[in-house]
């Protein structure tokens, strides 16, 4: 007899399962059901077709209905919600919301790919907000840019700084809306750690974002179109998108009795099977295993959804396919930026009080002299006694995607910083140097390692020099009248040789420079000469992201 | 007592290993010798600036002589030749180039990175050519930019389809020369496969570039400004690039009894000392092991000899550090398009008697519904019964060096072709698909792997077909309008399922498409109906870059 499969949830993870399923073998039956009309559509792009970059609303639609059906034999039942299961006598109870109708339906197995929801606090007067908006499927999308269509708004906000928060800032912007962007921390995008984000800080604002950190929202007043904020200002708006994150859509799985996690993810085994042993679960609904930590994490993204509907499916149907836990590579484009990360973030490894070292590089996105090449800021984390890359982080107007993925690949091959250095990427001098951001990173770790190099961060020095330590900066003078950090001593790096009498030796000597590799080279120069030496990491670049120059 | 270093070529290799000697040591003697005026120069520019994209020279210029000299404190004698070295006094004899006197200098450890040379064949009429040039430094370049600049060139030949080549082809184009190249062998760009070079073929056609492959040089006449190849053709112009390829500048090591490997190039250990413990050799000059075959090789790259350079310097101070073999990521600019490689080719392959298997992709750069995305050609190749990872190679406008170079990772890392299904690689509209190309490699490789697909390859299916196979091209009638597999018939993928009675069980179907994915899906289909059943790899597009559709 022919088994049968039901998916719930037909985007992501449950139509990436579903054709898997169809290719294994052509005798199941497989029953598709998704609650909205569309099937298999771009959640990704949408902020870019309300900004209309993406012009035509059929290029969300990677699939359709009939299109799926047809090539892969499956009965799917859209505008049907599944309502609950009923694990015991392996039935779930579906709705169709055109007729209202409900009815039960048997499985063999069952795949909960439900996805996750906006998070939606309860603001006062959050009922009343007739401005007020979500993003997750073509619906939402559809009202939020008819309401742009339509009542021209000019002036937005957004609640969160996030992927989505800041995506749909730019293509709100894109469509001449002026927008302010609040959020509850002192940075957005929580992937990256704060000298990071403050790189994006800068460079929103600079493109017209109003940016207010370390705020809230109150309260909303005047059928949405005054948000009050939680230190009391208030701001009028035409609209408002909420974007603070999302939480796995966990409710048929809690009422089925399925184990959840912490943070209301559906638990699953390394197979993605559930609780109970018929059902699988996978995508946003899912808590994850950390690939760096080994613990237990909630990665709502496309590409694991979509890696962990086909283990599941390969699975369903017998095959033995763990899945490794997810890394977290994520990327976003922030105007004329691109940020990207993987692994965990200086935040995270404190939470979890895991030790580590880190460093900042600012190297160009290929060779120097070849045009247009521009700077990447480039933050390797790693283990100090292990070597192990323990995560990465980089913001730049090119190349960072291949540099983000590249540590990525490295971290999944077991590669240790070290091993950085020996990577062969492509030289050509459009695309990369014949030492590639990636090695070099490499090279400075490798160099903490091994001792020839110690380092201080950008948020202890100011502390330091403050408590009477001496920082010398080795720039050109010309350098320090863009800025300088506060106490430093201007010894140009080339005349530090012939001014060693004039250092101390009893204590430690601080060295910085543009972007840490003058100040390397000082420090080398130094401690081969017998004094103590300390190298700002990423130099004045690093520091004075976060910290206005003197 | 501090020792004395004598570094031979002061630029890719050379200029690396001086810099890092000084990072590890205040206290050594570092002498640079570099025949030419100019050291640690951008080789890898010079193309970009005879076709003015690099506007500036002294751009070309990383490093000066009195800047490295201050920064390294080197002694650095430019324009003076190392004439010889007598390993039993340690001792080498240095020709001042600008005096004509020539010393004797000791040294505890001499490195050698004299780099390569042109290869210049005898051929006829060669000593009486007046406009033939060479390329590899920076006089060559100024010849050439000055003969450009003077003469206005409206005709050139470009002898050899290699990376420079090509480069000076485009470049030469650029500057509104009229070019031809000539190729020995049936395809340009060695480091990649015909099927993926044919690609290369049209581009550069199509971009004005008049290309003879199969067809060498037997002689210049009239000055050079009329050039016979061996079939006889004779083809007028106005200078002559004669780029077929470099052999190792290995003069000095032969002379001084080092052993030469059967390419001509210095033979070194794994710490990069040759056959004298006292000189250590790297870059171009020298033979590596091929990361991928364990075989010796010649891989001219800057990367390695960079790389190279940091690692004999290293090994000179004492350290004990391995370098393990090349692997030969390389790339380039073609025009429009970028073409990258990494590990071994068919060719090489074959030539090894090595068994492999390969799959063709034609991927999207980025999410097809997002703007800009263009397709990349992925070529993978692997090892069947374990899935390693031997070569890869791709060719596209956007995004090819990001996947060449987390492929070379994937291969240090040690990943097998699964693991790439499991690379997490950063996602979002802008940049890749969910499934990154390099995932979906992953994917098509591991269902040949397991068994799930069969291929035939681009050069196999006419002669299947001829001898009477049954191809089906599953397209849409429409698709073949612009071209298909003589003799295939059309049943559209859709189709299949209806039409399975009309199809025999005890013959190998053969099954093709645009690209090979619907192709696969019909793979399933009939296979899991019990047919049996074949792909063609990469569809009409691999078999149609090398063959002309019907
Ligand atoms: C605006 C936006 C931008 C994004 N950008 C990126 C990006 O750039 N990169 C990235 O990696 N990720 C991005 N994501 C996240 C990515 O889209 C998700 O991680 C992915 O879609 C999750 O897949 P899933 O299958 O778990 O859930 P979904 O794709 O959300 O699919 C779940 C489906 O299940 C249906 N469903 C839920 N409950 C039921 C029920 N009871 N009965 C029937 N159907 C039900 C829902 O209607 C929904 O259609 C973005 C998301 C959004 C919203
Ligand atoms: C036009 C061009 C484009 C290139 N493009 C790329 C590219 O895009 N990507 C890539 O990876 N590689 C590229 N390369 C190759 C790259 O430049 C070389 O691999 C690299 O420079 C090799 O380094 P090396 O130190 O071995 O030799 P070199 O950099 O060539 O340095 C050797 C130096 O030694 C000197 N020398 C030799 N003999 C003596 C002697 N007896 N006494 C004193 N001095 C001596 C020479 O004058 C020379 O300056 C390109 C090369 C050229 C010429
Ligand atoms: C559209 C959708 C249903 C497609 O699922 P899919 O069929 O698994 O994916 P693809 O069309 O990319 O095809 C991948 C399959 O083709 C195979 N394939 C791809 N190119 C191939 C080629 N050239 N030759 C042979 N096989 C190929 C792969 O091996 C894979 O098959 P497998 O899983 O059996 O190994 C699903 O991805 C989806 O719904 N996407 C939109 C929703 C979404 O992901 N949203 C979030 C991001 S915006
Ligand atoms: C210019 C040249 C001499 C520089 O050599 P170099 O000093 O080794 O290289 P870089 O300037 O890139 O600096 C790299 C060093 O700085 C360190 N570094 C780089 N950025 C750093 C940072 N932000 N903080 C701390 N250290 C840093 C690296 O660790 C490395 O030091 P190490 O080798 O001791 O570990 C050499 O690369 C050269 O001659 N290049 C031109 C020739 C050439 O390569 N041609 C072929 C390609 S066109």
């Amino acid at each position: 007899m022919s088994q049968k499969f039901i998916i719930v949830g037909g985007v992501a993870g449950g139509a990436t399962a579903a054709a898997r399923l169809r290719r294994i073998s052509e005798d199941v039956e497989i029953v598709l059901v998704e609650r909205g009309e569309y099937i298999s559509f771009a959640n990704c792009g949408l902020p870019y077709y309300i900004g209309e970059t993406i012009k035509d609303r059929s290029k969300l639609l990677v699939q359709t209905v009939k299109g799926m059906s047809d090539r892969f034999n499956l009965d799917i039942r859209n505008l049907s919600e599944v309502l609950c299961v009923d694990p015991k006598n392996k039935k779930v109870t579906i709705k169709n919301l055109q007729s209202g109708k409900e009815y039960k339906e048997s499985y063999d197995k069952l795949l909960l790919s439900p996805g996750a929801k906006p998070i939606i606090p309860p603001i006062p007067g959050l009922s009343e907000n007739e401005v007020l908006f979500t993003l997750r499927n073509i619906p939402d999308t559809d009202k939020i840019k008819k309401y742009i269509d339509t009542n021209h708004p000019k002036k937005a906000i957004v609640i969160g700084g996030g992927f989505i928060g800041i995506e749909m800032a730019e293509n709100l912007l894109e469509r001449g809306v002026e927008v302010t962007i609040i959020e509850m921390t002192k940075q957005i995008m929580a992937p990256i750690d704060l000298e990071m984000a403050s790189i994006l800080h800068g460079n929103i604002k600079e493109k017209g974002v109003n940016l207010i950190l370390e705020n809230g929202v109150q309260a909303f007043a005047n059928k949405g179109k005054k948000v009050i904020l939680s230190d009391g200002t208030e701001i009028e708006t035409d609209m408002t998108i909420l974007s603070i994150g999302v939480k796995s859509e966990n409710e048929l799985a809690k009422v089925a009795g399925l184990e959840l996690g912490e943070r209301g993810g559906i638990v699953v085994n390394e197979y993605l099977q559930t609780s109970n042993e018929d059902i699988y679960a996978v995508g946003d609904a899912v808590e994850v295993v950390d690939y760096i930590s080994g613990k237990k994490a909630m990665i709502p993204l496309a590409g694991p959804a979509n890696r962990q509907g086909r283990i599941a499916a390969n699975n369903m149907m017998g095959k033995k396919e763990k899945y490794h836990g997810t890394l977290g590579t994520s990327i976003a484009k922030v105007f004329d930026l691109t940020v990207a990360a993987t692994g965990n973030n200086e935040k995270t490894l404190k939470r979890l009080g895991v030790s580590y070292e880190v460093v900042h590089i600012h190297p160009s996105s290929h060779a120097g002299y070849y045009p247009e090449a521009v700077p990447i800021a480039l933050k390797l984390i790693f283990d100090k006694e292990t070597g192990k890359i323990l995560g990465a982080q980089a913001i730049g107007a090119d190349g960072v995607d291949k540099r983000i993925d590249v540590i990525a690949t490295a971290i999944k091959g077991g590669l240790k910083v070290n091993d950085l250095t020996n990577l062969e990427l492509s030289y050509a001098p459009p695309y990369s140097s014949a030492k590639d951001p990636v090695n070099m990173a490499g090279y400075v770790a490798s160099n903490i390692i091994e001792g020839e190099l110690e380092m201080v961060q950008w948020h202890e020095i100011d502390e330091i020099v403050k408590d009477g330590g001496l920082l010398i900066d080795v720039r050109e003078p010309m350098e320090r009248e863009f800025g300088y950090i506060k106490g430093s001593l201007n010894i140009p790096l080339d005349e530090i040789r012939n001014r060693l009498d004039s250092l101390p030796k009893e204590q430690t000597i601080y060295v910085s420079c543009q972007v840490g590799l003058r100040g390397y080279l000082a420090s080398r120069i130094l401690k081969n000469s017998g004094y103590i030496v300390k190298n700002v990491d990423g130099g004045f670049k690093t520091y004075s992201s976060v910290f206005r120059s003197v």
